[in-house]
């Protein structure tokens, strides 16, 4: 593919993204119809932060972050910035300068399929990082690849301006087109929830509160006292 | 295997998983004679917990949580869950709701050869968690496994009623037959371990302290001031 | 290889650990021209320990410690032991007693190629490790190895009385007749740091303070407003 | 646990494993219910074997096979030698010689969680081994472990004198009491297939063999011409 | 995301597939500028298979094969199977019952980021298939997917009609509306190849052939006699 | 480091390294006292291989193959190139043309830590390559690293000259001090062997043939004939 960076990034509207955020990555996947999840690979540095906000998408060369100084220029307040690799890489791409840059213009934080480092720092900064690894390999700036392409990062399709949801559970991608929708539906659920932890709370078993017994035993689930009672 | 949920559960003596709870991971494992432990890679979604109890045994589909649902019934005051997977699978197979079922049953832990979801509020729970992976990825009820049969998780055998015992160090499994010989032997262990550390503090070497000199000397092991000296 | 323990130890000098110990790891590497990182698969266990010191070589067995116990005589006050394992393993060759041990001595960190246990009370003892995993597998007394030959440590060549730079990104071997200069030059890089930084924090792109605009350009980079430009 | 050899054996019969054996893997893996089958990570050291025969089972220590020469005693004609490891290991355990003498004793395979090494002169042989790695490296003789014990063996239980399959597909643990019916389900099963493979080499879809339109439907499983369709 | 098939298919074209085909992967790969690669994880079950065909996509469910019987409906001539599942899966997916209804389709190979069986049986039919692991472990048909939508397999992003190319070395995956170009690219990069080979094969230098020499010098590679020189 | 060629080379002798080669891998190791194995994960692309030279060392960037280029004219009749990467890396460094230029100059075989593609046609040329992946990714040259230093590969350090042995079993490093000695070691080694095999093909057990009955007990090894025999 030609190394080229697309300047025009339709990002998923700030308000949805902010819903999207409160519900964090488990409700946000389940309303998705249980799509759009990165691989648990994909470890934040430090527990606590959960964010979510339009992907600038990079897609960079196996040691080498020329692509991710290239990004920057294309980032705005609120943006996520989300980095795939052409090939399995662990480098440490990613650091305490370039997380300098990407506070400056806003950013909020970043999703790696590969490493970073100066994690202590980061951590100190508090912009989050999720990250393949934690590496302080160096790299260079030889190869170009691109910017605002679609791109795949642990796993799931990125493309550009998609909301990305993230927080100590993992990484979920929200297509832009789907976003609204999927924050009503996460809402929904949300509000569903309250009612259900109380009765399990109190006791009441989710063999009973979600109706399991019937379905159970139509297929085929058997109770015995001891294995013995089977044979 | 035809699915299965046996009720009775021949557990380990409530007092005897309070020993071994305290004796902690490392030195029960010793007192087994090195035996019961799980793989390393099971790790706990928050440092600090230290725990034993007898387990309830669940083996579960890939991608699939029903059993988890079907155990919970099983369950009484003091018990860790345990479950394995027939497969290799690292779905979110667990999370709060559970928790908050597991909990007002009494159950203290989960041990589990898949993923949690939820960690966030796991940890402000104090509900812990040993798993293989931390994911979203959500699972569907459609398939049934078993409850209280012999299982495999992280490597180990499990029976029902076998007491676990997990720390910030791992997860060891103790057969209930074994646990108080387990507890005693463990318990000597640590008695003579203070006297030990005493001595290696203020300096003597373990060289000497376990008179390691003359079986090295025999098993072949050569001191030179340089590896010159060796041709 | 004849199991063989050598006396003399070279070291790197103290003064130069200690500077190398106030860059860090992502600095040291970069110094030394992007050399001497050992594989990210090692990890502290716990977060925030930053050291520095000439390395004690061990060469162990697999699920035997017996080396360590050896080398422990070999230690002297700032030193670091630094352990290979003949073949792939993960066992808990090293806990808490050995670590008083090394701590009697004066020993300020270990980096092991293998397992470790006892981590809460190691943490306590703040007494920081660098491992492939940990895990409370016991291990045996059996077969000898060595002390002080060149070993390779987390895919990295480690030679007695090189320095062993160690922070949260991971962990850095500087050969000794290196050290001297890998700390000036680092002292120097790190001069640069803060300027770049205060440049990068107002907003100016790395795009212009590093003038990678016209190597991009050279390299082939595109500049289009949608990906159908490219048609 | 306590070192120890169990010289009694239950083995399944040898006419049930021949029914076994002809029956392969995948078969007899889906007549038990679909249990007992061994994770994929454990492969043939050549394509083509296909065998069946009762455990003898061997719990060795890692970089240790020791126990491999006292199992040998313990084997009879048509035998299958299983082996675990008590960690993580992919030493290489077995070689030519082993074999030579595990053929003197009629044994017909060896499936091993670890590792194997002269593999040409294996292949020669035509002794059929699954294994975890191939891999050169020696063990030693130090540590004793036991035989004839329950084992763990690729993530499953293995009970001596357990029917093993094995084929280039895996391998599947067939528990000695489950053999005849798992042998008489697994035929039932096969004389199902011929009719089924006819129909579907004749263009008949499994859609309508298997007659899964209708539950499709219910699970909400939606035909578009288009992605757009569903907008 | 709502289960669905999709049924229209824009596939690439026959003749450019077969051009595509005669090339191979690596060449095809080059000359699409190094992108397209799936993971070298995926393997062929046996050596020797050279294909290219229209993607017809899949994605499943982890232990769950059900859309892949949906999936052969939509399938034609020369076309190639691609099944992404929703998170790490290594079961037996397919086995020679689905391969016989494939062939009957005119299906020329598999391509699948999970396992499959019947390896022997599929090897004598002479059906290609690259997976992530042989496993025997059956699956269920309980939770729909869809086919024909765009998926990730392997580390690439594959659109329904893409064209597959695979060979000894993996798989490449070929966007449509770039076919044409790959095929007329990679036959010039060919066309070049025989001239370098034969140079080389006479013993003239690549540093010489590429001429390297100088851009290495810049780039301040040095040549010594010795080690030593360098201090 | 500097990246740097170094000319001279200090060979094994061709002699020495013919006996090695006739030896292989698992008896040249045991010869060494069990050292000098690479990792099992290095494997050879076809199997039948068996070969002995010295290494002509490659240090290389990740994704980046100039440094192979290079390596060629510092090549000899005999001579095993032998490739480390300065971080995990997969991707097809070596192909068909670099192939063809080795064997121009009479290069016997590759190691290499990283990829290799066009396995079809060198499996054809009979160009033994082992690898740690098969992978079509192509590279840059962009950055250099080193020829004829120090390097680590498959977890084994490997200085210029050193003898690389490499069979179906992998790959064993033999350094030029040792060689003879190894290959003396190794000679004797297999002399014995013979009558082992004879004494084990005729039914002695190893327990007897190497008097294991006397350490086994000692060692605490028990016989009963039922697990019931131990309460």
């Amino acid at each position: 593919m030609k190394p080229v960076v697309v300047r025009r990034n339709n990002r998923t509207d700030a308000s949805v993204c902010a819903r999207l955020a409160k519900l964090g990555v488990a409700t946000t996947h389940e309303a998705m119809g249980r799509s759009g999840l990165m691989r648990p690979y994909l470890r934040p540095i430090y527990p606590g932060a959960q964010i979510a906000g339009p992907a600038v998408t990079v897609l960079a060369q196996p040691g080498d972050n020329w692509m991710i100084h290239v990004a920057v220029e294309q980032c705005q307040k609120g943006d996520v910035m989300v980095v795939g690799v052409t090939t399995e890489n662990d480098d440490g791409m990613f650091g305490d300068l370039l997380a300098t840059s990407l506070k400056a213009r806003g950013v909020i934080a970043l999703v790696i399929d590969a490493g970073v480092r100066d994690v202590a720092t980061l951590t100190e900064m508090k912009f989050p990082v999720w990250s393949k690894a934690i590496s302080a390999k160096g790299t260079v700036k030889a190869t170009p690849g691109s910017v605002n392409v679609p791109i795949v990062c642990g796993g799931a399709i990125v493309n550009p301006g998609d909301c990305i949801v993230a927080d100590d559970d993992g990484i979920c991608v929200v297509p832009r087109a789907q976003a609204e929708a999927a924050a009503k539906a996460g809402e929904q659920r949300e509000a569903n929830e309250g009612d259900k932890r109380a009765q399990l709370a109190s006791g009441v078993l989710g063999l009973d509160l979600y109706k399991m017994r019937e379905p159970l035993a139509k297929a085929g689930l058997t109770y015995v006292d001891s294995l013995d009672d089977l044979k």
